[in-house]
């Protein structure tokens, strides 16, 4: 498979987060000669929030990770690609109780404190005596600066490996914010998922944890789209270990505190980082787009109308063809069923306004918005002419590309 | 563009229904050598039933059709195709007001007694003084058996016409159902539109007209997809002449009446044949797909999840592969936000069961379902294992071909 025209060209590691030692191996669920088994182990006071896939044919480990959410503490996590143990019945959880419960000894922890996420091919049964026996291995050897192997480990058919660092000043002390991601459509081998683990050594109560954690997928990994079909498996984790305290930094217990602000846009630019990375490696893409949606009732209608164009197969497919068509986004407007005003309706790519007013822009040049069309990355905006709120999506195009991949993946 | 491996070889003309009178011409809007306007003239007893978009967007001649539908009559009906006349401000509205006044001078009727639509391409103003001279010559020109004209007047980027007849027995006598539309992806020039016209000799009173429209277009139009996108000028019309009270067939005046229901099931079965025609004319599709949803809450819901696995862009592209993709059907279903017992789940191709219990079925061999998927018509089947409702729907798969044609049409 063609790498991504976005893939970067080399991968710098990441630095350390105190409390969080990691390693990864080839376990051979599924690939052959890489990386497909992480671990991570975290310090003793480590708390965890996290935000899972609304699908109702969720995975075991989905299920698994809700249920130990409440306790908000973590010891350990587990992933492993090749594999989803997703719609595989009893087996399935029993695969994950049996992975938790190696995690835990080899990591020297509570069963209900390791969390777990797979990806991969669905309905078949995933076998954790194959990579049980690796967990003691990983956790001989993990480290602070794994954090590219990591990513790699937890790939399918992402064409390259996702992370980012960010560092904030918290009571004077650095603070650092490292995150890990997968994604790449929702697709093959079978299906694939959108992984995101994100790892501070901020000192936080497992409230503010989760509340971190769900205030920064609303305008991240909650506003992409490749092809908006839906994982049985998404998940996003965020852990804190909670180490700065040793240097002076005082527990982060409430919401409301100032610090807390600091760190939660940390968090929400690192997950931004990855979720754009996630649309920049979808399938078979040529083109990253923005589209925001202004002039909206409220923010939910504004991205509401703003998916409605992202996932258009005719708009998507527009984008491809490297085509100001306009038409198709007026179309995709009218059938998000939120309240829009065709006579006020403006439609802009980058600074080229094309309608206004609910007709074609008396000035509107169409070369010039097809030499537009031709770059890498496009702006789409449109104005709705009904209210103040506002929003913006990020998707892909749709190229014969993202048919081959899955279309001619098994036949 | 090749044509729909699904193309009828022939279209023989449909019979008469009394109280219709259609022609067909070349009207130069935008096509070059082939009809792009058709003229319906009707009795004057005639009565009118319609259901139009849900887009937000509408175009004007769907505004003027929703404004006039109120008084329930009709004498003419005009359709076009190459130009939309839709996101054109103002200008769409007098061109609807011109075309309307030009067909009731042609016809001896009232303007708001003129049924109108337009598709093709949009955001262009639609000039009517291009073709209201010749609705005079049409009507000089039209015949009972001008239906395969009439079809072919209004396609777009369709294959092939679209036409089909019905006949009952209502008080003895023969009534006639005739029916014709376009469709075949919201797509091309800029954007196409489903529509549809139906017409008969029954006498029915306008209520009873809408009602029949409203019922025939539930299980039928409204439960078809190619690529899940809307026009802003979908249109379904019913016309009833009552022509045939001159043979003694009295009036239909409340729903409750038994040949209501026997009109209504023709009407239904003209509606799901067209229906089905569209979706066999998808762009680029290379199989006609039926989707049953079965044991769900209620059967709004089974028409949800029904969808939301027509519309998956994963779905639709392992057809494309005549791949037995469950796994991407179990997603679908997870992703449509109706309740579904992931444990309970089970999926047949044909009459392949794949998966049962919310796992893959003991007795799956996959070169069967493989076998199964080569064919060009395939069944559907989910059962998601929380009720008694059912609902099916058609779509088709999507092939690189969709993407070259609505990535490559203006690049």
């Amino acid at each position: 498979m063609p790498g991504s025209p976005f893939a970067p060209a080399e991968f710098a590691e990441l630095p350390p987060v105190e409390g969080v030692r990691l390693a990864a191996c080839e376990a051979g669920i599924r690939y052959e000669g890489r990386k497909d088994l992480m671990l991570a182990i975290f310090a003793a006071e480590t708390v965890v929030g996290g935000v899972f896939t609304r699908s109702r044919t969720a995975s075991a480990p989905v299920e698994w990770c809700r249920e130990h959410l409440a306790q908000g503490r973590a010891r350990a996590l587990v992933v492993n690609s090749g594999n989803a143990n997703a719609f595989t019945g009893m087996k399935g959880m029993n695969a994950v109780r049996a992975t938790a419960k190696a995690a835990a000894a080899a990591a020297g922890c509570d069963a209900k404190e390791v969390f777990l996420a797979s990806t991969g091919v669905i309905g078949e049964a995933l076998e954790p005596v194959k990579f049980t026996g690796k967990l003691d291995e990983l956790a001989q050897t993990v480290s602070e600066i794994a954090w590219v192997d990591a990513a790699r480990a937890i790939m399918t058919t992402d064409t390259y490996p996702k992370l980012v660092t960010r560092k904030v000043q918290i009571d004077g002390q650095d603070i650092t914010v490292n995150g890990i991601a997968k994604g790449s459509g929702m697709i093959a081998p079978d299906m694939a998922t959108m992984l995101a683990f994100i790892f501070t050594d901020a000192p936080l109560t497992p409230g503010v944890a989760q509340a971190l954690c769900e205030a920064g997928v609303a305008d991240t990994f909650n506003a992409i789209t490749v092809d908006g079909d839906t994982s049985t498996s998404d998940t996003v984790l965020l852990f804190a270990t909670g180490a700065a305290s040793a240097r002076g930094v005082s527990e982060i217990s409430d919401t409301s505190d100032a610090r807390g602000a600091i760190l939660g846009q940390a968090v929400e630019q690192v997950m931004r980082d990855l979720a754009h990375q996630v649309v920049r490696d979808g399938e078979g893409l040529s083109k990253f787009v923005a589209i925001t949606v202004e002039g909206a009732e409220n923010e939910k209608a504004a991205r509401q109308i703003g998916f409605s164009i992202a996932n258009s197969p005719l708009v998507k497919t527009a984008f491809a063809g490297e085509d100001p068509n306009w038409g198709r986004i007026v179309m995709a407007v009218g059938k998000a069923g939120e309240k829009a005003d065709r006579d006020k309706l403006a439609i802009w790519f980058g600074d080229i306004r094309v309608a206004y007013r609910g007709e074609v822009d008396p000035d509107y040049v169409e070369d010039r918005a097809s030499a537009y069309m031709k770059g890498a990355e496009i702006d789409v905006r449109v104005d709705v002419g009904v209210g103040d709120a506002s929003s913006t999506v990020w998707t892909c195009d749709m190229t014969s590309e993202y048919i081959s991949i899955n279309a001619d993946y098994r036949s």
